[in-house]
């Protein structure tokens, strides 16, 4: 069975830089079977890239190197490190690109990349992702002791995240990420709700529009409906039916989400 | 010769769909090629994906599988499939996403997927790509008898295209599809000229603009001519010379064509 | 090791046009490596496909074949051309893709591909990347002798690039290219300063706005600052840290940028 390397950037589709990160890494190992896992993470958001490592890596063979490029701090004092987290192994800046997936597991290692025994002879102060971090993806794949990169470090830089904040009656969060359906996905997880005992809320609030319950898929009400359900990694969505709920509601991310767990009041009889 | 399979979705390529797709795969079968067709489709574009899947996927080798998820029907009652056309074979929602590869080849065997043992052991309600697609894709590349996902089926859901109406002294079509050059793609076909027996017709129109004979390719013509010729798959199509017809004409899906298949009257001198 | 073919296109993203290149290639050699070099190369920009190719084909293995249509002529009279530049090998119209190449090193060999023996069996006006160019690479990375293709060609079509001029006190270029991260890539070349013993200029002038010195790297000023900076394939580019320097002044290919040589003049107290 081959190595596996993933890449992860925000270069877009019309650089150069992909295709040099690719021939870095096919010169030192023909071999290695390189997977495109998305080159379309919005120029140096760094929470954008952990989202989607996030939701992509874990699914992968055990032992897939997952290469991620999104890297504002190229050139300056940011580390560039090596991480295991779960049976999955990470080259990338330490920049807040892992902080999704060290929500639910704490790394088995972290090196600091320092040797540059392993890097490109040259290295340019703006293309580390070519000049350090591709060399050295290729080297592991090819069975470099991780060890020999540089010296242990004991904790990644971290990354602050909106966090939902769960009431008795009510649960506030935001969107945090918007994906090419135009799907709203919330920082409101399922097991908050059902912290509550209470999975079934009565409404959800966004941008003023009130929807009421939670749907089981996108397909189960008529087109054009607002819905919200859990999507496929366990977070609250916004979704509208058979079409784009962020541009149906003008939404960004940030918004605020509001789930209300108040039962609807029984409105006696006059 | 490893076992191939190709990608088409309407995923987008700023999330992480695509890439769980491809790990589950390879988590399964390591040793398989992923081959990305297109993650381009529009959302929830069943038309689109059949298109695209029609002038693609007879070009691969024989037993190829392609896996096509454009499925706004995720998680209702819509049929998941193993197909055969040809040479080629298909896992899919029963949408219509193998409507125009039909139009020219019966299926050789339909099965519907529903022997949950070789689908993952957890599956969400919105997004059976991951959960069911992609591991029964990568189980048939492994050698699993297509017979133990399901029952036959007799045929597939079918899904209605504009069809071209050829009169005797035109032919009126419509634009079904718009590739990313700008070029607009109809659903005439070069044989319904030909069956004429004038496969030079005098004029098209299309949205005011009155275009005269067919050209042979793109370049025939100065720059920023507006020119009617057939497209590598036989479709009638509408081209801008080193431009966009789509943009100069501000023309969309839908938008009638029309072949007029009378001589040009020869006008008599004064 | 497998033979690797890289892609490079103008195809977008939604089309089947690379999948069917794809297909056909692998119909012939399917034990190949396919990597996607890029589908974004601006429509018909033969100047953009030729920067592209300029700064990723040569990091590719050596023998590395580099299938790359960009290909505004198909059809007409423009030939399709196999070269070899270093050790890497190219199978493209003969239309300018290879010029910014060319500009560092002769073709080693230069074949007009004219032998239709190993053309699809049908050749369409419209898509020749499928039917010429993809068939003829595939049987190259099954080690086809390409003097098999045609005759020898001397040399290839030349395209003209706009020249930085080099004065005793500025060097004025031009932005010939603009990255994903809105990065307006120049062509002033480091050596061109260098060359005048002065590597650090004393200001860089473009669209009315004047920036002091040349920065390292993106991270090196505070976020919204203008700079200029030596990439890493040696051009100068104007970036705006942490945004689009293309967005904030409305830059557009072939704006003028002037490198300021003169010191800046001692100003005496009063």
């Amino acid at each position: 069975m081959p190595a596996i390397i993933t890449l992860t950037t925000d270069f877009g589709l019309g650089s150069p830089y992909v295709a040099a990160v690719k021939g870095v890494i096919l010169s030192i190992n023909p071999d290695v079977r390189l997977v495109d896992l998305s080159h379309g993470i919005a120029a140096q958001d760094v929470r954008h890239g952990a989202m989607v490592l996030a939701n992509a890596a874990p699914w992968f063979p055990a032992g897939t190197i997952h290469l991620a490029v999104v890297d504002p701090g190229v050139g300056t004092l940011r580390q560039i490190v090596y991480v295991e987290i779960g049976d999955q192994r990470y080259v990338c800046p330490d920049n807040g690109l892992l902080s999704r997936l060290t929500l639910k597991a704490t790394p088995n290692r972290i090196i600091a990349i320092e040797n540059r025994e392993h890097w490109l002879p040259n290295v340019s102060a703006t293309f580390h992702g070519r000049d350090i971090m591709a060399p050295v993806a290729a080297r592991l794949s090819l069975g470099l002791d991780p060890n020999q990169l540089g010296p242990r470090q004991v904790e990644l830089v971290p990354l602050a995240w909106p966090e939902a904040k769960i009431g008795p009656q009510e649960i506030v969060g935001s969107v945090i990420w918007i994906d090419d359906f135009g799907n709203l996905i919330t920082n409101i997880m399922a097991d908050m709700l059902t912290r509550h005992g209470d999975p079934q809320p009565s409404t959800i609030e966004i941008l003023g529009h009130t929807i009421r319950g939670i749907a089981r898929t996108y397909g189960d009400h008529p087109p054009k409906t607002l819905i919200a359900l859990f999507g496929s990694a366990g977070h609250l969505e916004v979704a509208l039916v058979a079409g784009s709920a962020a541009a149906h509601l003008a939404a960004e991310g940030g918004a605020a989400v509001a789930v209300n767990l108040r039962p609807w009041p029984l409105t006696p009889g006059p």
